[in-house]
């Protein structure tokens, strides 16, 4: 290896071992850690994130990328090396400027706001929230102020921690055609769909059996019980140590039959991406996945095009019925599909239709708009949030619980996340029209041959981790860059079969 | 605060910071990490192992504890600070010979070792566990050589590492006691008793029942779920990352009543314990149990002279009836006694009883010896695992499972922590035999009063951390050092009055 940076190795050791210890710490207290040690773990957790930005953010760390920069270094280097490098130079310049008490007094918060943001969504208590998110609001302008190129909005800055390629220009023109092409087709599919009955949905599901049918569904897409774990937490969410620790949660509603099995097909897809990241790449800057976008477009992807898909479902649907006899034996395949793809204008993100999906997500963009162009009231943020339910959506949110308080993210600091949901959807349609010209895609399903769906992905997406871009893996796999038109042509198609034929 | 000090609390924070996320890796690995992931994991664990070895080894905090002792600075301390810095001195004097590459190593195989056991254990292969053991062994050796001093035996360094008051000359002493006064005893015991029937333990036991019933057992010995959690894990325990976060495991057996019932209430002894601890030494060095003879002593304490005493169980043997009618509505109050402390030779340390468990441990007291203090070829130590089974329980092994691979603690490398179970055990007698001079024992258990029990523990042993040794905390208590007199007086009342009369 040579020896510079072999000294750079050193740092970057120390950077993975703690950013591994602070995974697991927040892994922990979103899943299992009693209540009342928020507190106190969360100054250990503002401990080792500025030890973690003292690992890399240093004069030696510095001067060695320098040095590793000179050509006579530079072409020594692996092609590993040469792409760590690259995203180091990346997140040191994101960090540099960001004094290293605030970066932990910011840490420290962060760790202690979900517990917050749970008691509060629990109880209805939007107020109790405003402090909390008030002051998370405060620290990402600051931090977004201190990084921010010369002209450059805040929300870009926070847009572009999660999707490289994406800034409020795009996003808008993105949202305009959800917007302009959308809408209307929305209010059509349901019109059209309403004397649906989904009634089999809500009836009593017992848990057990829930829990053991995700356990199937989730060994079926390829994910690998030897390399992860399922666990349970109130809001889903997929983590991950390496490429052989990936973790996702779920949980279990008695009486919604969809809502478990399909967050576990999307927090599968997820963890079937870090499962795949390449062995050469894990544990390295660049051992996770691409952007958001890009692992959205996975989750998503599994979620909708695979999961709510008929040629999915034709091998597995009798397992289904013999599960659930008493509710199920009367629904045929077909009724189903009508039912997991029904469109609603309802409260919740997560349990929202694909179709309707993007709304939940553009009322969210056009807030964090707002919030990070302006100054905003926090404490009036609900009412917000409400308005635009009702603007988009037609409906209003009873309770801050199914509005503004229904999401973990704000709480976590993940301003500028939301809008990877949309732009990962699009993208996997952009990749599944791609898909269905190369391979006999639903044939695939039809036959259970999951693996022919995760190889290619593995082989096209997955094991690159961050070493392309969104729109450089788009490229070399479809031989284009981002196009939101098979995104509307894939929903306008798929919903035209479904309900207007 | 002195500006020392302060200068040496940032050290301090860093260490207790990486010693929070080592406890919550190790935590991890035992109850939920995927098999996969050990081999990646353990690499990030060396790496913060050497930093946590760096955070307090080097030469400012040398510097800094050493102007501390200056008379002018030390008087100006708080009486924790103080005690911080002598464990401190301590914990320097054991670490600093051990060279940090040594260390790091060390740890990264602790953290694989525990999963190599784990499967030599499952398929009864003692040959694929002893290159891990030689390993961990040789390891074990090579650092007491380095931190003995003068004159001083390779398992005394060992046993002084958990229980400072002790070293081989004493538990010689304690252990021929209990071979002269208790294996004649412990033959009688079993002789008038092989007429009484225990089959009723060995029925079917629903686990999801034996888990509700072991929840409430913890809440009702004062385990605060509010502090705390409870998973489940091969081997039960008790780990904490402070004194508001406490996590004990246990398992369940369907045709065994007792073990899970006995096991909570051991982990929860050591869980209250943990809890009790002051907020004012918690996440400090002198923020854990004062010994390993202490911790058990407590743990022992709850599942033995609590757990197994008849008064505790009057006002809830009826409701453990109730949970279990078919198997239980003809054993009576005094026949559960009867079984619940029945002695047996037999196989399982952790499944022994009260009376012969001192055996098991002098089999490893005497191997442990053995293997501190010559050369040993760890091939054999199954098969003398086997004759001293066979020499003092009178039973032989059948599998290597049941035999020398039964327990974790050597695959931890927790060479020297075996006496301490036996050492507690005699602790908690005496303890006991106190507590009964001061207090209305068994009424208050009879009375369900369980607070008086734990709140004399918190005042007297509990709350003072490491701030006390084991024979300062019984000094200051009872007024005596350690004695086993009233260990070996306490079995034979117990005994004789359950069997002899």
């Amino acid at each position: 290896m040579n020896r510079t940076y072999e000294k750079l190795q050193e740092y970057l050791d120390r950077n993975q071992a703690l950013n591994t210890a602070l995974i697991l710490l927040d892994w922990d207290t979103a899943t299992l850690a009693p209540k009342a040690a928020t507190e106190q773990t969360a100054r250990m957790v503002g401990i080792l994130s500025e030890e973690q930005f003292n690992s890399i953010i240093n004069d030696e760390v510095r001067e060695l990328m320098h040095q590793l920069k000179e050509p006579n270094e530079w072409n020594q280097l692996t092609d590993v090396q040469k792409a760590v490098i690259k995203e180091l130079e990346r997140e040191y310049e994101q960090l540099e400027k960001i004094p290293v008490k605030e970066y932990k007094a910011y840490a420290e918060l962060a760790a202690k706001s979900v517990t917050i943001w749970e008691d509060a969504k629990t109880n209805n208590d939007y107020k109790k929230f405003v402090p909390v998110l008030e002051q998370i609001i405060a620290y990402k302008k600051k931090f977004a102020s201190y990084r921010k190129k010369k002209g450059q909005a805040l929300y870009d800055v926070l847009l572009q921690d999660y999707e490289r390629d994406f800034n409020m220009e795009k996003l808008d023109e993105f949202f305009e055609k959800i917007k302009t092409e959308l809408v209307p087709f929305i209010k059509e599919v349901i019109h059209h769909s309403k004397d649906i009955d989904k009634s089999y949905n809500y009836l009593a599901y017992d848990p057990t059996k829930q829990k053991e049918f995700c356990e199937f569904l989730a060994g079926y897409i390829g994910f690998d019980f030897n390399k992860g774990v399922i666990a349970e937490s109130a809001h889903p969410f997929t983590t991950n140590l390496h490429n052989k620790d990936v973790r996702i949660t779920n949980h279990f509603y008695k009486n919604n039959l969809e809502s478990a099995m399909f967050s576990v097909i999307h927090e599968g897809g997820h963890a079937i991406y870090e499962m795949n990241i390449g062995d050469d790449i894990t544990q390295t800057l660049v051992g996770g996945g691409a952007s958001m976008g890009v692992h959205e477009s996975q989750s998503r992807f599994y979620e909708n095009i695979v999961g709510r898909n008929k040629a999915f479902w034709e091998p597995i649907y009798a397992k289904l019925q013999r599960t659930y006899p008493d509710q199920l034996n009367d629904i045929t395949l077909d009724h189903f599909m009508k039912g997991i793809n029904l469109a609603r204008l309802s409260l919740i993100r997560t349990e929202a239709d694909e179709l309707t999906y993007p709304l939940h997500i553009l009322v969210r963009y056009e807030m964090e708009k707002m919030i990070f162009s302006q100054e905003v009231d926090v404490h009036q943020l609900n009412q917000i949030w409400n308005q635009k339910y009702k603007e988009y959506l037609g409906v209003t949110p009873p309770t801050d619980t199914a509005g503004i308080l229904q999401d973990v993210h704000w709480a976590m600091g993940d301003f500028g996340y939301f809008s990877s949901y949309a732009v990962g959807s699009a993208i996997g349609a952009q990749l599944y029209e791609y898909m269905k010209k190369v391979m006999p895609f639903e044939e695939y399903l039809r036959e259970g041959k999951m693996d022919q769906i995760s190889g290619f992905l593995k082989a096209h997406i997955h094991q690159y981790g961050m070493r392309k871009t969104a729109n450089e893996l788009l490229k070399d796999t479809t031989g284009e860059e981002f196009n939101a038109d098979y995104y509307i042509n894939y929903l306008k198609e798929k919903y035209t079969e479904l309900y207007l034929q």
